[in-house]
C-alpha cells in the first residue's frame, strides 16, 4: 500500500485501523474528544475494549502492564502519555515501531505560571502584604528591584527550563542548576557539583524542578536547607519526595527557610493533621502546578499518526532503550 | 566650545556644571548614588542648594514649582522624573532645550510582575487553595489551560504594554484596548468605541492599566461592572480615581465582579475603616505596582548628559506642548 493510501484511510475514515489508550490516571473521555476534533475519523478504543487486535495501530499509554503490546501485532506507533520517558526505560515488552513523547505546549505554560507566581509573590512581599491585609493595615514596603532578586531553579528539564526562562524574561537574576550544561539565555547554568554550596548559599527563592527518580529522592535535605542564607524562600513544583519533609519543617519552624510554596508532599493529599496546613510562612495547592493538557497535547500525537500514515517520521520521538 | 571638549568637561571633572534634582516624592541621595556611579564627577545639587544658578546645565525634575527654571540660564537640559510627561503639559515656564522622560526598564518589570501574578493568581484559582488552606482542605480543581482564560487589559501605553505583553508571553488569551491602534504581537487590540460592551462582555479577568486624565476619571462606573461576565475578576494597577469605587464595591458585594486586587485607591493610605480591607474577595496591596527605580533608569539619564555634553540630542526627548 502507498503512503498515500494510507494517508487517505486517515481522511476517508478507514474501517481497519484503531488506537489504544491505557491509563489509570488520566481521562479518556478528554482524550477522545481532543483526539477526535484533529482526526474524526479515528476508531478511538479505552483497554481493555480493543475490539480486534489485529486493528490496532497506535497506541497512546502510560504504564501499561507487562505484555500489553503482545496482542498487537500490527502496531506502528507507540506514544507515551507523559513527557519523561523514565515510564518505558526497562522494559524489554516494547514493539521494534516507533515511540514517541508527549510534547504538550499547555503544561509547560501551566508549569511557567504556577513558578512565576510563586516566585513574584516572595520577590514582590505579597505575602507581607496578605498578614498586613488581615491587620487592615496599609503596610509600604519598597520594592526590590527583580535584577536583585536571585532565583535558583534546580532540575533543568523540560519544565524546569521553561521556567527559568519565564522568570529570566520576567527580569530575575536566575542561576540554574543541573548534572548537564544547558544554554538558556539570561540564565547562568552551574553544573559543578564543587559549586553546590555556592549556589545553594546566594539565593532569595530556591525552586525545585528535580524529577524524582533514585538519585534525588530526598535530596533536598537539612544540609541543603543549611547551606541556604537564613531567611531564603523555598517552591517546590516537582514531586514531594525528592524533599526531606521533617527537615523542611524544621527549617521552617526556625525561620533557616523564610517561608514555602508547595504543590507536592509525600502523602498526598497532605493529611488534614499535617502541621503546614496552619503555617503562616507555608503556601500549599493541591498538587496541581502543571496537568497535561488533552487538548494542547493531543495536536502533536494527531501529526504524529498522520505522519506515520504518510511513511514519515512521528514527532517527538525517542529511544527508551537509551533513557532519552 | 567643541563638542569633543564639552564631552571631555564630563569626563575629566568640570568644575562648572551641576544637575539640579527636585521632586516631593522621590529619595534624592538613591538619585545621587545611582547618577555617580555612571558619572562620578557630576556635582549632584538637591533643590534649593543649587550654588550658582549659572553652573545648572541639568535639571531632573517632578512638578517643580512654576518659575522654577529662570534662575538657570545656562540650563541644557530638563528630564522629567517620571515616564508621563502630563506633568509638564500646560505649563509655559519651560526652557527652550531638549526636555526627556524617563524611561525606565525596572519600573517595566516591577509592573509586568505585578500584572502576572494578580493575573495567575485567578487563573489558577489561587484564591480559592488559599481560602481551602484556612480550612485544611485538599480542595483539588482541575486547571483551566492558560489559552482558555481571556484577559483584557485597558491602555495599552508603556506599561500596560508591557504587562499585556508579559500576560500573552505567559499564554494567555489577552486582549488589549486603547483609543489608537497598537501593534502588540499576540495580543488582539480593539480601538472600536461601538465593541466596547462586547470587548468587556466577553473577559475572564479585567486589567485597568489607564493613565488617569480629565478623560478617564471615574470612567471604570457601574455601566462597566454591568457590561461584565457575572464573575469576572478586576485588577486595578494604574489610579484609583479611574475607577467608581462605590459601583465596585456594590459589583464586589454582589458577585458581579467576582474579586478584585487593588494596588491604588481614591484615598491612600486606603482608610483602616474601608469595606475593602476586610472582604475575602479583595487583594489589597499599598501602591507599589511599580515604582521608578533610579539604578535603572540612572543609565539612561546619564546617558542623555552625556550625549548633551557631546553637542548630539538626548534619550526620550518628549514635545510637552503637544503632549507627547
Amino acid at each position: 500500500m502507498s503512503s498515500l493510501a494510507q494517508t487517505s484511510d486517515i481522511g476517508l475514515g478507514q474501517q481497519t485501523k484503531s488506537l489504544v489508550f491505557y491509563s489509570e490516571f488520566d481521562d479518556p473521555t478528554e482524550w477522545r474528544e481532543a483526539l477526535l476534533a484533529e482526526l474524526p475519523d479515528l476508531d478511538f478504543r479505552v483497554y481493555p475494549d480493543v475490539g480486534d487486535p489485529d486493528s490496532v495501530a497506535y497506541a497512546l499509554a502510560w504504564r501499561p502492564p507487562s505484555g500489553f503490546f503482545e496482542p498487537f501485532r500490527n502496531i506502528e506507533l507507540v506514544v507515551n502519555l507523559g513527557a519523561g520517558v523514565d515510564s518505558l526505560t526497562g522494559r524489554d515488552d516494547l514493539p521494534d515501531v516507533p515511540i514517541c513523547r508527549l510534547s504538550d505546549p499547555g503544561m509547560v505554560a501551566l508549569m511557567r505560571s504556577y513558578v512565576l507566581f510563586s516566585v513574584i509573590r516572595y520577590a514582590r512581599d505579597m505575602d507581607d502584604f496578605e498578614a498586613a491585609q488581615r491587620r487592615r493595615e496599609w503596610h509600604y514596603i519598597h520594592p526590590t528591584p527583580l535584577d536583585k532578586v536571585r532565583v535558583g531553579v534546580l532540575g533543568l528539564g523540560a519544565l524546569g527550563s521553561a521556567a527559568a526562562q519565564g522568570l529570566a524574561d520576567t527580569g530575575f537574576d536566575v542561576r540554574g542548576w543541573d548534572m548537564s550544561p544547558k544554554e538558556l539565555p539570561g540564565v547562568t547554568v552551574e553544573t559543578d557539583p564543587a559549586k553546590w554550596g555556592a549556589f545553594l548559599g546566594d539565593l532569595d527563592i530556591l525552586v525545585n524542578m528535580m524529577p524524582l527518580t533514585a538519585g534525588t529522592r530526598g535530596m533536598i535535605d537539612a544540609s541543603v536547607f543549611d547551606a541556604l542564607s537564613p531567611g531564603t524562600k523555598f517552591v517546590n513544583a516537582s514531586r514531594g519526595e525528592v524533599v526531606d519533609e521533617d527537615a523542611l519543617l524544621a527549617a521552617l519552624q526556625s525561620g533557616q527557610v523564610g517561608a514555602a510554596t508547595l504543590d507536592v508532599f509525600c502523602t498526598e493529599p497532605l493529611p488534614s493533621e499535617h502541621p503546614f496546613w496552619a503555617m503562616e510562612n507555608v503556601y500549599i495547592t493541591p498538587h496541581l502546578a502543571s496537568i497535561t493538557v488533552p487538548e494542547s497535547a493531543a495536536r502533536d500525537v494527531a501529526e504524529s499518526i498522520r505522519r506515520i500514515s504518510a511513511g514519515q517520521s512521528p514527532l517527538h520521538q525517542v529511544n527508551p532503550k537509551a533513557g532519552f
